[in-house]
């Protein structure tokens, strides 16, 4: 029997109040830190490691959080989210994003089909389609191959698959599996769609509408301005275009499309990269093996979540002392810090899986909580953050926890040796150095040049950023946010905090406004 | 006579927490907030205004503003930074960015020479070479054009430039003044670089290396890189390569280098943009006319900064009501919204420019100060962000404000209409609802669809991002910051937090470590 309770009413979260906080500075120096560090990490599948050496806990605490784990019934809630409970109270919907890529309870049957298989059916069609694209059986009405796949779509439909076209196609090129170049536009601003139509050549060009609705409104508008471009060139925008939608929107069996493949409700947006709303853009870029592979680590991840024992559950441990930080230590914000430029745009898309999901004030009931919820995420790759906001990171006056990642092995293999030692080498020992510069910092007489340290992080350790790195990743801050989120007692799965900006919106392009949204307006030239 | 003091030594500081705050939800209600939205607007040249209607200031707290302002003698302290006193206290440095796009003072003497001679002079030699290669007069070895020019800078030297490349590389498209398409390398990843080599034609590419000092790791490193690409291509990097550098550094009078053009220590590397950091590559990838109308629109900002009626100087206004969020009302980070996908990294360079300037905890005299200093800066373009973590700033537990960017007109003129408006009305519509929709909420009994409002919110409003009007908007934040450092007595222009990551980086790849530090090295195999 699952109890969804407040925070603030489990016993078990008074109690972690009152345990002793660490003084990480002491906790990090000297053998005791290397101490620390060789057993604060917990394998993460896909040789990653999930290394907390240098979060703000002890033994103590995590003896706390374990019991707070318990209590708040974290494994259970996540086992009845993937056997196909309805965990999106706001919206009534189940919450089945881990089937995509795995069957990790009974099957869930809904809306009279066997969930599992619809997606893995949906996947299926999509690899048939890519492999009769990168053969030349599907081609332009020329019968010339298609060279560029467009993405068309916004917020989830947009950051998840960029990031991860981003972070692996240095990784296809070097492998030999960079199939076709793809783009993404977004925004309903024009010189969004006209910048990439400038750069591309729509001639070989596939574009992936993506809307579950199918009535996104920066979508469609987009798809219009596309098609405006591709009938310019004496180009049947039917011969063009796909569709990832729902079965019951109007872009579905559409004849404005050489084909449509299928998601439904219960894969939110942000948590869609693993449905046909990645699988489409990535199958298409990088062949439908290398997105199977990046399934396979999401998949290893989701497994791992399921463990109830905190110390062998790098998603749940990583979600506790989240929580620990923001509502006993009171920090307002975390920073994602990937030391690696594939991963430039991951910390946009945690931005939006992270601060869209918990970013709220009200329990899954609806009630006002009385505690802080989802921090702010942000985030750009190392050593860039060295150069520019670290600053603040070392010696501003608020704390805030990072999280680092960081691979052995770079993913394209050129590198060059300098002072004796390889550029990866360089990336990496910057990694390690500000870990225990930020957690031990530095006495100085100077107070300038002095480092109060105290400074908590944890890092991803990994050999390579590959698919099935990516896809442990990926999924390790899926679960991540998913435990906060049963912890807090939130809905992470609705947003209705997005809803209010579309209706004033829609009033001024009406021009039904009066007050401030009128001035506004005006001023704008609306 | 000026006095450094701290901020809570100043007698309006106190007054100020005294004053009643604003109920925003009341006050931008109605016809009241109408006339807000009307009167609360500051003009920034350039057809751009500055619009704080939905910040929560009135005219009491505007009234306390001001006096702070006089009290802690603001626009005295530009004179004297403007007119060469050594405000950056911790490097023993004169500030003299400013200097690189006009003179606001008296000339000011420094090493011996005119410092806005200098560096009008070296943008004259920038601008000198950038039309010979334009016009073929300077060729790589086989006599053809360069039609790349690649940036090789971390930090400062990456930023801000990448950030206007970006803003205006549409805007130079449909105007016809696209010279040089531009790239950049700044990561000591080995991926960065080997990812910008392979899809570049190097043969047809001018570097620029970007180091003050001649010694920046990253940098050097990467340079060696493309070295190494351009003679595995048979090609002498002398004839590939130019530096921005200062005249003491070993980059200058370098036979390795084409030519090298020059700045020195009075530009600190995040507000470089205007001096050759920027000039270069820039002046190469848009022309030299298009960075001097750049120039333009920053020095017309730089002189709006003067006046001391902070009615009238939006730079001061919207630093001292960043102030007031910040320590008054205890809002812990600021969001830069700009709805415009051009300036899709202009957050970024923000993130800098603010972060690593007043995220200190130290005055300028080095000693601890008691209250919070700059805040954590983070955003995305709209209306993507709507789509994202805007969630969390309309329902979230913490109140975040808002810096929005809106134009009038887009940059590349293409449009299309769906529903009855073009796309740059539904993104100007959307800007406009999201303003009101986070100041005044909305009422509803489902908790879960009500919208508290209180959240506080500017616009900057232009009829375009043009050139000119992004020098004008970069200055304006320079300023900003340059005055919200002065309020909290800070040296805004050092950086010693980011000295502490190097020296254990340097032990890390010297194998000189022990501890936590150790284990780190191991787990990543340095």
């Amino acid at each position: 029997m699952i109890n969804w309770k407040n925070m603030d009413t489990l016993a078990a979260y008074q109690e972690l109040q009152n345990v002793e906080p660490v003084n990480l500075v002491e906790a990090m120096s000297g053998e005791n830190g290397a101490e620390r560090v060789r057993n604060y990490s917990v394998t993460m599948g896909e040789g990653l490691a999930f290394n907390y050496g240098a979060r703000p806990v002890d033994d103590k605490i995590l003896a706390a959080l374990a019991k707070l784990a318990d209590e708040a019934q974290l494994t259970e809630k996540y086992a009845a989210l993937y056997n196909g409970e309805m965990i999106n109270t706001g919206e009534k919907r189940l919450v089945l994003h881990q089937l995509t890529r795995g069957q990790l309870g009974e099957p869930v049957i809904a809306d009279g089909v066997d969930k599992r298989e619809f997606y893995v059916n949906e996947q299926k069609k999509i690899a048939e389609f890519a492999n009769k694209v990168h053969s030349g059986e599907i081609t332009n009405a020329a019968g010339e191959k298609f060279t560029t796949v467009v993405q068309i779509g916004i917020g989830g439909s947009d950051l998840g698959p960029r990031a991860i076209y981003l972070a692996l196609e240095n990784w296809a090129k070097v492998n030999d599996t960079l199939k076709m170049k793809a783009e993404f536009i977004s925004n309903v601003d024009p010189d969004d769609a006209a910048g990439v139509l400038s750069k591309i050549d729509v001639a070989h060009s596939l574009f992936v509408l993506v809307s579950k609705s199918g009535t996104t409104l920066e979508t469609l508008t987009n798809e219009s301005f596309v098609k405006n471009a591709l009938e310019n060139a004496g180009l049947n925008p039917a011969n063009h275009m796909i569709a990832v939608t729902s079965e019951t929107s109007p872009l579905a069996k559409n004849e404005g499309y050489m084909t449509a493949f299928f998601m439904d409700d219960y894969i939110g947006g942000r948590y869609s990269s693993s449905s046909g709303v990645g699988g489409a853009v990535l199958s298409l870029a990088f062949g439908p093996e290398v997105f199977a592979q990046f399934l396979d680590g999401a998949a290893e991840a989701d497994i791992l979540a399921k463990n109830p024992d905190i110390k062998q559950n790098a998603a749940m441990l990583d979600a506790l002392i989240g929580v620990y930080e923001r509502n006993v230590l009171g920090y307002p914000s975390t920073a994602v810090l990937p030391y690696s430029q594939a991963l430039s745009r991951f910390p946009a898309h945690l931005q939006q899986l992270d601060m869209e999901s918990n970013g709220k004030s009200v329990n899954r009931f609806g009630e006002p909580v009385d505690y802080v919820t989802g921090p702010v995420i942000f985030g750009e790759p190392g050593t860039n953050g060295q150069h520019s906001f670290y600053q603040l990171l070392h010696q501003g006056s608020d704390i805030i926890p990072l999280q680092f990642m960081g691979f052995r092995n770079s993913q394209m293999g050129t590198d060059v040796v300098i002072e004796g030692s390889t550029s990866q080498q360089k990336l990496c020992a910057n990694v390690a150095a500000q870990i225990v510069a930020f957690a031990c910092g530095k006495e100085d007489e100077n107070r300038n040049k002095y480092f109060a340290g105290g400074r908590p992080s944890s890092i991803i350790i990994g050999d390579k950023l590959t698919p099935k790195a990516m896809g442990a990743i990926l999924a390790h801050f899926e679960n991540k946010v998913m435990y906060q989120g049963f912890v807090w007692n939130l809905n992470s799965f609705d947003q209705e905090g997005v809803q209010l900006g579309k209706v004033l919106a829609k009033k001024v392009l009406a021009h039904d406004t009066d007050g401030a949204l009128k001035v506004y307006s005006e001023l704008l030239n609306i």
